[in-house]
């Protein structure tokens, strides 16, 4: 490969392919982008799924460093809290961040025909819909194509990448080389999940609270609603794939709809004949994959799910992809357009925070699913806002660091949550906590740890 | 798949399957043992390659099951100590175990042999050369064979169990079923390996001494030599891949013969053209496997490397698929010939086991490469000893639990280990440890540390 290469393929033109595209065209190089199905904004592909995603500030940054936030924004919704709804129907809200502090429900596919719009008013971008990757010769970066299924288009480029999601098949083929030690896992979580809808009212408002995301936390199972513009809510469902409950022990409408009634019982009203969508839906799987390397002689490289797919928990899955194309499009300046170097800086700096996130994601179903439930949670959460608020420079909550601390490094938000996480158990400790969480001796003593243990992290 | 099932295929005739074989056809099943490669004992394929394993009470147990324990030991040479060879060709001894404890040397291919030999002596085993698995139907157990690579073979059984080593062609069939869902892990060690040899002499004797493991640590990188029967030794030169000092980074006969005079001094002048072995020999690579389950419908299993591929740095690889097959044949009796129990609690007994010695066995690169090096180690393994002897029911040596204690299982060493650990750290600061480690002091604090520390492990 030249090291000032000229022609670009990227394969998957998903959300994180589409704005690569984008990006690297903004660059002044020529992007082929391939994408195996059809042209979504054409044919239906997405049979009725309105799957959802959390857009928050990595996402955010990505997106204005090529000035199309606000164009996204107008078609997402913002949640500023959880609004946790527990098996008699009570409610407790939690805010995200601070006030102004929100992470935003947006479509999947909505958020991708509009970047694939983007991708299609620049000139040096060229999208092949229908074409699916079968073969690649990693020594000329020569890929092969099938289109209609059988036709092949043979393309050759610079440098290939892989944005071709959690099953990529430009990953696929680099595990077949029989002389890259490429160390891989996949690994499924005991949960799956299916999807389920609230309908708009008939007047077009939300059913339940608009700016919000809502969970019904039930331990080894829960239920999530997010909002959509149209005025209904997208359910997922997540609970053991097998077990006691679970997707493969409920298997008749009696006892489907006496599980909704039990644990769902103010959602059950709203929800779109769930007992049918349970039976009939196959469940999906979850599932995170780790990949190293992410490179294959310089000129084949991976990005988003397909080099770090994790698991929906922490609603970063996309945010991530999203910084990957920020950090690589950074990367190709600071490096003056000299790419063996720009890909290597590029694997050096998002593998260990990916790996990070992923880690943080999986984490993350106890903390729904579990631990939102539990008054000791919320009490947690709250102290910790309290001192958030008194030493903004010292604590900031793990949440709000994943979230809304663009500029912190994955890697550095696990670390720190970490030592958060040794410091509230001994906070939470102290006798009397209950009653006494707004006295200021609770927050000497929480200093005084946090310098002794937090402050030595913000050197590094 | 009948419970009380006839006929098994069991795909692999390496050690593992081999060995297997024997045990099931012993309890009445007819057994097809279906092996890729030609019949060692007619055509060389080892091409020279003499690669040495450690066989040790694990392996021996499950022989005796079977009584060819003594057979195999013919050709064994136990090795009661490890001698390390410093820079300057200063030795260091440090026993195994206790006097008659000794990890024992034999050839792969010889003890293969061996066991091929007693599976044609079984009448209810049929073994066939030269069948490479192609493809495998999961509802039926109906496999296809190639021979002569284009020739198909078709054959049917009740169970299909797969001991077909590291790179199992069984677990990849498994890998493509749609909608399993197996966890896997493929993790390549940043160290590979090439054998090289020392001669015996001209008498025919040793030139080290015999019953020994020798090592040349070198912290990120060692040298290690196993004697065989013909008076020769075979060594294995262990280091990185790529870096500083790496397979990659020394490519000329100059720079790899002052690299052999500067850190193997003493053996430089025994091995057998080492320089030129280096250069010629591509470097293996090390990997980890992971996989999970390690059944599918209750009619194929894995086993040996297949389910569990570890590094060679515990010598437990082969002994720990001995132990597979020695389980299994007991569950074959304890659930009496009803195979979805069995199945069922071999991998039930197994997974854990097997994680737990992956786990110790990647962690011991560091233990044989650099701390066996340090006298800070060897003191702690001399103190380590002596408390052993004073209190045999309390403290048995992490080396000795995975290795001379077969009736403890891995997950419980390791449990154990690391709680040793802990005390050792806290043991070794004792200030002048060096010259009060014959003390009563030190195991008068050392046996409250165990009593508080490991006596609730053991009542678990």
């Amino acid at each position: 490969m030249s090291e000032q290469l000229a022609k670009i393929a990227i394969n998957g033109a998903g959300p994180v392919g589409a704005l690569l595209a984008v990006m690297l065209a903004k660059k002044g190089y020529s992007i082929d982008l391939f994408e195996s199905r059809p042209d979504s904004r054409k044919t239906n592909i997405y049979q009725g799924k309105s799957i959802n995603l959390a857009l928050s500030d990595r996402g955010w940054k990505a997106l204005q460093a090529i000035g199309i936030d606000e164009q996204i924004r107008q078609q997402a919704i913002p949640m500023y809290c959880r609004i946790m709804h527990d098996e008699q129907g009570q409610l407790t809200k939690l805010p995200y961040g601070k006030d102004n502090q929100a992470i935003w429900s947006v479509s999947r596919s909505g958020i991708n025909e509009q970047l694939i719009d983007l991708a299609e008013q620049e000139q040096k971008v060229d999208i092949h819909f229908d074409h699916r990757l079968n073969q690649l010769n990693f020594e000329d970066n020569t890929a092969v194509y099938l289109t209609d299924g059988h036709h092949q288009v043979i393309h050759q480029s610079d440098l290939v990448i892989g944005a071709d999601g959690a099953f990529s098949k430009v990953r696929r083929l680099m595990q077949e080389l029989p002389k890259e030690r490429i160390s891989y896992s996949l690994e499924y979580m005991p949960q799956s999940y299916i999807e389920l809808t609230i309908a708009a009212s008939e007047d077009g408002s939300h059913k339940l609270e608009k700016n919000a995301l809502h969970i019904w936390p039930r331990k080894d199972f829960m239920l999530i609603a997010l909002p959509n513009v149209d005025g209904s809510f997208t359910c997922t469902l997540f609970m053991n794939h097998q077990g006691e409950i679970s997707f493969s022990s409920l298997t008749d409408a009696q006892q489907v709809d006496a599980f909704f009634q039990r644990y769902f019982s103010d959602a059950m009203p709203m929800l779109e004949d769930p007992v049918n969508d349970f039976l009939s839906k196959s469940a999906s799987p979850l599932c995170l994959v780790h990949i190293y390397p992410w490179l294959v002689n310089n000129s084949v490289a991976l990005i988003g799910d397909a080099a770090h797919a994790m698991v929906p928990f922490y609603g970063q899955g996309m945010n991530c992809g999203f910084e990957d194309c920020r950090i690589l499009a950074e990367l190709v300046e600071l490096h003056d357009h000299q790419w063996p170097k720009i890909l290597d800086a590029y694997q050096e700096e998002r593998k260990d925070n990916c790996d990070a996130i992923i880690e943080l994601a999986k984490r993350n179903f106890v903390e729904m699913s579990d631990l939102s439930g539990e008054a000791s949670f919320l009490l947690r959460k709250k102290i910790e806002a309290k001192f958030h608020q008194m030493h903004p420079e010292l604590w900031v909550p793990l949440y709000s660091m994943v979230t809304f601390s663009p500029e912190l490094p994955y890697k550095k938000a696990l670390a720190c949550g970490d030592i958060q996480n040794e410091i509230m158990a001994e906070i939470m400790r102290l006798p009397n906590i209950e009653n006494d969480w707004q006295q200021d001796y609770v927050y000497q003593h929480m200093y005084q740890l946090a310098q002794q243990k937090l402050a030595p992290l913000g050197d590094q």
